[in-house]
């Protein structure tokens, strides 16, 4: 092997992933970090994507897998359109965060940054789950919900780099406070947080309907997680397919907008909480079929699982650089 | 004159505008009627555009205007992807309307449809408000609320023909039922129906703060029209102020949600209401620099009123259909 490798870096609120990828969306190396906490800097971020991508340049070199000509760095962020600044990040601790400038310091190739969503939009678009679409939207529902829109091969960034914030539109008038400053938006009830969130809501009302997932955690809510939760759903729990199944209809009450906005032929949901599958889509669709305005009357899109998994984002980021796009 | 003109027809849920439209956009002749009821069949509505239509020729042939060479509707309703067929229309009787087909019969240059909205977004972006911008959204309070894209130049219509319905979107969980079907949606809160039917609540009510909205249309409240509530505020009825100013912290709420998912440069604000200015511009301001996710951190669109005014919807469709787009 000696073709032109780009690595992909997907930095989201819980793990910064990395891989070497090569022109056919393959992933021929990985590595894996937690992303640090965000009470720290910026620049502990940076140390351990620094990490991620020397260790996978040695692999690359060691294993004789080819040249690595660009790195993507695909982020849980709102990226400006200079492709180089992370404006703001409601779960990261960046503010104006130069990265490109502060990586390009210590990576020795072209560096992208884009968002993580976007990224993963195009490569769901390009090597996965809504190739051939026209128009793609994603929602990955992890940490909160990104966002990315693909319109004739094309990745819609916005007039200043920030569209496809999709986690911040307002569902619910004067609702629950998210992380971004604002009230009622829409990542609020249907995201991995939001799924906890319930389950620990249950737990605290002292619920009997809870105990299972209760002592699934050795009677410690705060070991509840969102793959937690989907394994108990997977395993039967009815409480545990309830609570997937409202934040299932969360995200058809979400796309239904989103398609009244822009009709796309394909919705792509992705991200952790995907994991669940029918238990989290036949209820989005359901709930989207029944709020879909002018539906009986219009062609509607279809809502499909991403196909690329918990990697379309660092393979979206590397394809991306690779291209110079 | 003897340059090639198009007819822009504006079809909306109360009247049907035509024009005769130059290549600079230049309103050359006018015609107009009230849209049928929407109880009567489509055949009525199409008998009312022929003769738009018919009366235009007439009066470019008689007045050596030019010649027509296309016909443009633009039309409030959910226009399919073959630019030909109106699929679905909340304020008309429109259900899968063959509308080209129709009136080709009818009509001896080509035609194309369009949504109205759609149609008043290219001509702001290209004769308006928003030339030069390369992210713009309209949005057209109304009956209801007609909105558009337009990306890099081109008209954004989705996979199927039906981007652009923002009024469907739901800002209201279980909110006031609409015409579509749903329920909640923005259209019912910011557009000149919200603004008539909620004067109407208050004079319903009793209460003392509309006597002078009352007394203006003697007493019968089925008078009370958006014009004449844009009026009184505009002589300094506080109450009607405030109803305006309603209407404007709703369109701020939307707006911010479409930024969010689309981040455009400029969102111009048309429609019957926005003849209320900054009555209604001010309060959408201001709501939108609260609501806006990660508001200080990133460029903020600008709200603009439209320049065209009533006439974008019918220059836009002449123009579209004249450059065959």
């Amino acid at each position: 092997m000696s073709g032109q490798l780009a690595i992909g870096i997907d930095i989201g609120g819980t793990k910064v992933a990395g891989g070497a990828v090569d022109a056919s969306g393959t992933v021929l190396a990985r590595s894996r970090r937690d992303t640090p906490d965000r009470s720290k800097s910026p620049e502990v971020v940076e140390n351990t994507i620094v990490e991620v991508v020397d260790e996978l340049v040695e692999t690359v070199r060691s294993d004789g897998l080819g040249e690595v000509v660009a790195v993507g760095i695909g982020a849980a962020g709102f990226v400006a359109a200079d492709r180089a600044t992370v404006v703001f990040a409601p779960h990261l601790s960046w503010r104006h965060e130069p990265l490109r400038e502060a990586l390009a310091r210590r990576v020795q190739v072209p560096i992208t940054v884009d968002n993580d969503a976007n990224a993963a939009a195009w490569a769901e678009w390009k090597f996965g789950a809504a190739r051939g679409e026209t128009h793609l939207m994603i929602v990955n529902l992890g940490t909160g919900i990104g966002g990315g829109t693909v319109i004739d091969g094309q990745v819609q960034r916005g007039r200043y780099g920030i569209a496809g914030e999709f986690g911040h539109m307002q569902v619910v008038p004067n609702g629950l406070r998210c992380e971004c400053g604002n009230k009622g938006c829409w990542e609020q009830y249907a995201s991995g947080n939001a799924l906890v969130r319930e389950a620990r809501a249950l737990i605290a009302a002292g619920s009997p309907v809870a105990e299972d997932l209760l002592s699934g955690v050795g009677g410690d809510p705060s070991k509840l997680t969102g793959p937690l939760i989907t394994a108990a759903a997977q395993s039967g729990d009815p409480t545990a397919i309830e609570l997937l199944a409202e934040i299932g209809e969360w995200l058809g009450v979400g796309i239904a907008n989103l398609a009244a906005a822009f009709d796309p032929g394909t919705f792509v949901i992705g991200g952790g909480v995907s994991a669940a599958g029918p238990l989290l889509l036949d209820p989005a669709r359901e709930m989207f079929r029944r709020q879909l305005t002018g539906r009986g009357y219009r062609p509607e899109a279809k809502i499909v699982a991403a196909e690329l998994g918990n990697e379309a984002g660092l393979i979206g980021a590397a394809d991306l650089a690779r291209l110079g796009q």
